[in-house]
């Protein structure tokens, strides 16, 4: 497939629509990014320079004039600028498949023929919107972690996704400096966060069975792999109500268990690092 | 309870118990190590020496002389001398609980009346052999991972271990260099092999499941933790052999799967790193 990539529209510009777009403008593309309101635009782009000047700080995209880097933006509450001459978008609107069947409706009738329609979908599936942006065969997930420190991209497509998509869609991954990797069935979750739900899961079994503390369960991960956080410092990153949802929605016994434990974190309005205190303190 | 702890007896001069031992000699202590043969005594204080190259070469115990590190070290065949006056004993024999129930049963009757008894057990219990030991109270796990690059000792006793133990056990730990963890409660694989099967089955499970590549699948966790492994290449070290063993006995069904996948590795001569090729290839 003949497909060249220069030009991408960003739904949603909240947490990670905002850094998907910075990345992509910093690798050089024109930029659109759409969201329901200018004031949501507006802190979009503040946490952008917020992001850069911490980026700068630690020596990247230096070399990267302010002026040019901005001029590749434009920031939009209008659906049809937002998808013109647009050769890609990426969807980072709420993770509901309610507003994203919305949301795939409006633009893919929009959207210019040469489209590449991709979501960012966390825990939904591809094929769940697919349909609706009324071009399955052009629809797939590309799915970024956190843009700048965790730099791999699952590309995983739906049944019904053309598989031509696949080798443009690793090559703009790797344009926006993120490892491809290839999810080549439908897995809720993709790799990463399977395999994370595992590792959590065992950590709240481990809690809520009582066989440990907390802290006694985070050292044997980080002293054994020198890593700097063990399972629960991980999930206070992530943010506990997050967690909570996650873990609620896992049927077994021990999943259940563990959201029970998370939903007094919660309701304690212990949320993790956010809140300044999850299963840990944080000043 | 007043216990000092000064002469240690190690009992299996393999894998671990030769790392214990010259831990616990770095660390001071008179260390007494025993073993089937004087071939496979030999055997331990070649690896001894070598360990203490490798370590040397990192800076590490550089200060220490030679001659004061080896007369803390008595290699003996015979049982009576292993134990003589012993303080604590630490078991590393072969992962059978047959093979343990007899030794704890020989070295329970001969032991002094003060002796700790600690197993080193990765998968089985203390309560599988405690009773066996003729002191059950004195009983206690105190598992080490690989001593020198991962400092954790997970201290587990079972239901009929006297509380009091606990204490000089993490002092112990603490003296020999590693993190100790209390795991309160019975759990085959404390805390961090519980948690890293749960990995590995998750890695498992999306490779025989055809969601992903071994290689993708290893990316997604290095790239967004920043870790020189992912789950394939963790198992190439722990190595297929071992792996297939622990697989094979989970009866869900996708340990089941996975578990014969390894098995056509392991029939195929490609048992990890030690072999020279399993999910990857070393040279
Ligand atoms: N936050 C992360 O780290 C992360 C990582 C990977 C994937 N994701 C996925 O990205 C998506 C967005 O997550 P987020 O954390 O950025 O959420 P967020 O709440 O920070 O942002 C969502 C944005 O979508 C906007 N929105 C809602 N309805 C819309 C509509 N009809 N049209 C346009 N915009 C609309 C909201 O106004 C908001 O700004 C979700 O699917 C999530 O699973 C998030
Ligand atoms: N290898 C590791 O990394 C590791 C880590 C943690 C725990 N462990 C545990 O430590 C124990 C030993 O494992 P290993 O890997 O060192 O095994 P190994 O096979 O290298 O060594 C076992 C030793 O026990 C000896 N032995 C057998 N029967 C004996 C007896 N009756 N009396 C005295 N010695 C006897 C053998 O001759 C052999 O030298 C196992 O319980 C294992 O689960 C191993």
């Amino acid at each position: 497939m003949n497909i060249d990539i220069q030009k991408v529209c960003i739904l949603g510009a909240g947490t990670l629509g905002t850094r998907v777009a910075l990345q992509a403008a910093l690798s050089g593309f024109q930029v659109r990014i759409y969201d329901l309101s200018e004031e949501l635009l507006e802190r979009s782009k503040q946490t952008m320079q917020k992001l850069l000047g911490a980026l700068r700080k630690e020596g990247r995209f230096t070399e990267i004039e302010d002026e040019v880097l901005w001029s590749r933006l434009l920031f939009t509450t209008d659906p049809a600028t937002a998808v013109k001459d647009a050769d890609l978008i990426n969807e980072s609107v709420t993770e509901d498949v309610g507003i994203k069947q919305e949301v795939w409706k409006r633009f893919g009738a929009l959207a210019p023929e040469k489209t590449l329609f991709t979501t960012n979908t966390s825990y939904l599936l591809p094929s769940m919107f697919a349909e609706h942006s009324g071009r399955p065969e052009r629809f797939c997930a590309l799915h970024f972690h956190d843009v700048f420190t965790a730099r791999v991209v699952d590309i995983m497509p739906h049944p019904g996704t053309d598989p031509g998509l696949i080798a443009p869609l690793e090559r703009f991954g790797e344009a926006l400096e993120q490892v491809p990797v290839l999810v080549k069935k439908e897995n809720s979750g993709y790799l990463f966060n399977t395999m994370l739900l595992a590792l959590i899961g065992a950590a709240g079994k481990l809690l809520t069975k009582e066989v440990a503390s907390v802290e006694d369960i985070d050292k044997s991960w980080m002293v054994n792999f020198h890593m700097p956080q063990g399972p629960f410092g991980i999930l206070d990153a992530i943010g506990l109500d997050t967690a909570y949802h996650v873990t609620k929605a896992r049927k077994d016994t021990a999943s259940q268990q563990f959201a029970a434990l998370l939903k007094t974190y919660v309701d304690a309005g212990k949320l993790g690092k956010k809140s300044g205190e999850g299963f840990y303190r944080y000043k």
